[in-house]
């Protein structure tokens, strides 16, 4: 089945948002196992909007139009849909009454007297409940088309796609998707790809797809069955042969875990605390962390040195290794590691020197070079990058790769 | 003149990423002056990016195709782009070394094969040169359309459509469109509309339109004129009568800074340094200062004191402050900040804590409480927030107006 999405509003032609629902939508499409090859923006405009519609009629089976759904003259959506399917708008009694509802608990003494356009609705259309707002969500079905009418505010569409939309789609479907996720840190895109190539062709059920992300490559598993169960026997053996195959690279099979949710999960387990010491990252380490509801029971600490002084008088780094292989070594990252350690008492400490640019870098130690250092115990372990990019770019990769330094730290000498 | 916009990617009908690019682009044509009524996502694929490409040609003068310039099979824009504008590949020398520059500073021995394919463009076409990438950017003129080509990668496309772009579509427009941002911080954006109504209403030459972001509206007065110097005439009341209204709420009238460079340029301008003391922001705000090039020269260091036992310890907040009053006080931000400035011998340091949830709320103190102070000398300044929304739009909230509030001790200390 092929389903397309038409964002409506001109706010979207100005550049004043993000699309953001379409991102949504593709995203939850692809997991349902929907196939979508277009995606269009117009503007509050019944014309050009009837012709977007009209193409996207000949072209997919179920097409989503996200906005223009609210109470002005300027919201056009529905009443272009049900012309396009020939569907007169009817009142709705059930949403009139929401509402009124609606309004009896806001700060609003009266209603104002458009929102009751928002009670009309194209003649069978089924009405999908918003709880977030007073523009209902509706489905339109006409000789086998299909249209998905959602308000435009995330905090409204989201959760009518989650509760209303998916379980719809899912019943169209005589099979269910069902899928699961593999995130791997330390490996480029391309090199994962070349080394699932076999699998990625074997495979027809289930599929496997990978997505980049900043410093890490999600693997997706998505397999097409009659019952969960079946589902999961087809999923199971290629998430594990996955999982061999990249071993300690993999941080989780979570479909919701960050990898800053992977690094807490596993210092909690082991009961282990983290300090961070940190210099071109400016304190970003310490913030992914704290990312997560309730890292301060593994996290208590950390510094932003990013002179020389706050290294040597925080970190006790010493003013001789400063002088002969400069802020930016292998000596002073693991100096900063093993002292951040003493300073806090902690278990472990990351520690991130590096130069982010665009400016200082040298033939020797050129932009986007950056060492870290984790030390744990009486071990440090010291590593060497050279990224590339602008510095922000260098700066989240060292992040990304910091967070996975303290992670294969903890799963090698731990476990996992 | 009309224009729209083609983003081609699988990768973005996957919902694998948000198209940052079309708002981007969005927002940098109607700046222009250019009207865009239609905006088009299509994946790799040669027949239906065609079919894409064929109807922008009927409906818009200039077309944006972003993405599909990379050096893989998938990569069909340019391809196609020329064989719908019936111009053949060609090799471009200029290109050819470049790439062999790009990788001759790489990582890579040798240049993999399929980079040479990025050399070859359409019969005749202007070649824009990406210093951030080996795809170079196109335009394409024939019968009076134009193809403006750019890599996906936002660090490439940007730098490329800023440099590049911008000034070639400025030469194609009669009059020249001009405009001046003017930034707010500490108000919202039905606020900032409101104590702007009648100017808004008033003005049609310069018009002026107000963006919100995290913590930050944007105004942005642009005038249509036909040459900079009357545009500025035009511009230059309207940004003054603004900047009257909004007072020190006006963070910076310069299109490129953002708050923390704002903030950064003040503490040079007085040469003063600065440290941060972060809770909950956890920090964030410390990541923020060290995006801007050269900050190190006012911020040298900051703590993230996560825990009371760190907060006495690097910060010397009194046992019996935070017993008394907790964490999340007036009492233990202001003995931070004041602690900051005394354990780093900065002019400056702000502190943040409070509570970013999800749990740990109480009726006294609910989640989304936070205490920012803000030491300079003997002052302390100590503003009390309640954030709404989830943990990280909390923590986000917090780091903006904590670093408007070192922005604003510094305006009313010193100047502006």
């Amino acid at each position: 089945m092929t389903v397309e999405v038409i964002s409506v509003g001109t706010e979207l032609l100005l550049g004043n948002i993000v699309n953001t629902n379409a991102q949504f939508l593709a995203e939850k499409c692809a997991l349902l196992g929907l196939s979508m090859y277009n995606q269009s923006v117009v503007g509050d405009n019944r014309e050009r909007l009837k012709e977007a519609i009209t193409t996207a009629l000949h072209r997919a089976d179920i097409i989503f139009l996200t906005g223009g759904l609210g109470p002005t003259e300027d919201d056009l959506t529905k009443e272009t849909c049900g012309e396009v399917m020939g569907l007169p708008l009817v009142e709705d009694e059930h949403t009139r009454e929401r509402i009124e509802n609606y309004f009896k608990n806001s700060i609003f003494k009266e209603i104002p007297e458009n929102n009751w356009k928002q009670a009309l609705v194209p003649e069978g259309a089924l009405v999908l409940d918003n709880d977030n707002g007073t523009a209902p969500g509706l489905i339109l079905e006409k000789d086998g088309k299909r249209m998905i009418l959602l308000p435009g505010p995330p905090n409204e569409l989201i959760p009518l796609f989650q509760k209303q939309v998916a379980p719809y789609l899912q019943k169209l479907r005589p099979e269910l998707i069902v899928s699961r996720m593999v995130k791997i840190c330390g490996k480029g895109e391309s090199q994962v790809e070349e080394e699932l190539l076999d699998l990625i062709d074997k495979q027809t059920n289930p599929t496997i797809a990978t997505y980049a992300k900043t410093g890490e490559v999600h693997v997706r598993v998505t397999a097409s069955a009659p019952t969960e169960e079946v589902a999961d026997k087809l999923i199971r053996p290629v998430v594990k042969e996955i999982k061999k195959r990249f071993g300690v690279c993999v941080y989780s099979t979570r479909e919701e875990e960050t990898l800053e949710m992977a690094v807490v999960r596993l210092l909690k387990k082991y009961e282990l605390t983290l300090a961070t010491a940190e210099s071109c990252t400016g304190g970003l380490v310490a913030g992914r962390i704290v990312n997560v509801p309730g890292a301060s029971e593994v996290f208590r600490e950390g510094f932003v040195t990013y002179s020389n002084k706050a290294k040597r008088k925080h970190l006790d780094v010493s003013k001789s290794t400063l002088k002969k292989y400069g802020a930016v070594s292998r000596e002073t990252a693991r100096e900063m590691a093993v002292g951040g350690v003493f300073a806090t008492d902690s278990d472990i400490c990351v520690a991130i020197t590096g130069l982010a640019g665009p400016d200082g870098g040298t033939e020797e130690k050129p932009v986007g070079l950056v060492y870290m250092a984790c030390c744990l115990g009486d071990k440090v372990t010291v590593e060497k990058y050279q990224f590339k990019g602008n510095r922000s770019k260098i700066r989240e990769q060292s992040v990304v790769r910091a967070l996975d330094l303290v992670r294969r730290t903890v799963a090698e000498n731990y476990g996992k």
